[in-house]
């Protein structure tokens, strides 16, 4: 556990991320990992990774890609000007998960937030991920919200 | 009803925007209108304008501001890349609420994020907030996801 590390995610990432975002019983019906990655994805890395206020992060352990997240550092003015840190997209590769990986990505996280001048970190997941809900609370998150979606 | 325009905030509406937020059940403990406004609504003003992916917005009737919401349009691999936009701070002015400016502020925004190429609109609300359940609910959303927060 102790040498697993965090880092900008690189295009050459792009390929281990997408089968993350794919090897996921929400995912699976939603993402595309066969190579060539369709253009969608190629074009939403070039997106985060010329936005200096998205990161897209990969955990790895020698050399391997284990994990991915991605922060949005958002501004707005409530409470009176608060940064977010928001977590979107975390993933464990599946030969790694319940190993505490997912724990390190979001403390990493959490850190990566406060030395952003966040006073807020948020995230949301799908009701349906009662694994996730006990997660997130035992790392401290109060599920205050309600997290509504509409596709366009 | 027929009269109201929706515009990008600019630094003049900051007072009426701040008194919004503060006017509000949960933002009366997190917010202070008071005149001169803290420094902390001014650079988070300066932050959300300078930044291409954030669009604060107020409601505009007769010359006088009635209503704002921010939208983050925000890139990600998820959903074979989808940009989504996402509605924060969604506030009507005391005097206008009950009376549908609420809906088409949303669905402004909604438009909105379909003309940035967002497949995907999503935002969250207090769990405290039942009206605003109902709203959006009405609206088409789906209240699919718990929202987690964790204050640092």
């Amino acid at each position: 556990m102790t040498d697993i590390t965090f880092r900008r995610a690189q295009a050459s990432d792009l390929p281990d991320i997408v089968a993350m975002l794919a090897d996921d019983p929400l995912g699976a019906g939603r993402e595309d990992a066969s190579l060539p990655l369709a253009q969608g994805y190629i074009d939403a890395f070039n997106a985060i990774d010329a936005d200096p206020n998205q990161l897209l992060v990969v955990a790895v352990d020698g050399g391997e890609v284990i994990g991915t997240l991605q922060i949005s550092f958002l501004a707005g003015l409530s409470r009176k000007g608060a940064w977010r840190g928001q977590i979107e997209a975390v993933r464990v590769a599946g030969h790694r998960r319940s190993g505490g990986v997912g724990r390190l990505m979001i403390e990493w996280a959490i850190d990566a937030c406060r030395a952003r001048g966040c006073s807020l970190v948020q995230l949301t997941t799908d009701k349906g991920r009662a694994d996730a809900h006990r997660f997130y609370g035992n790392l401290g998150f109060t599920g205050s919200h309600l997290g509504y979606k509409k596709t366009l």
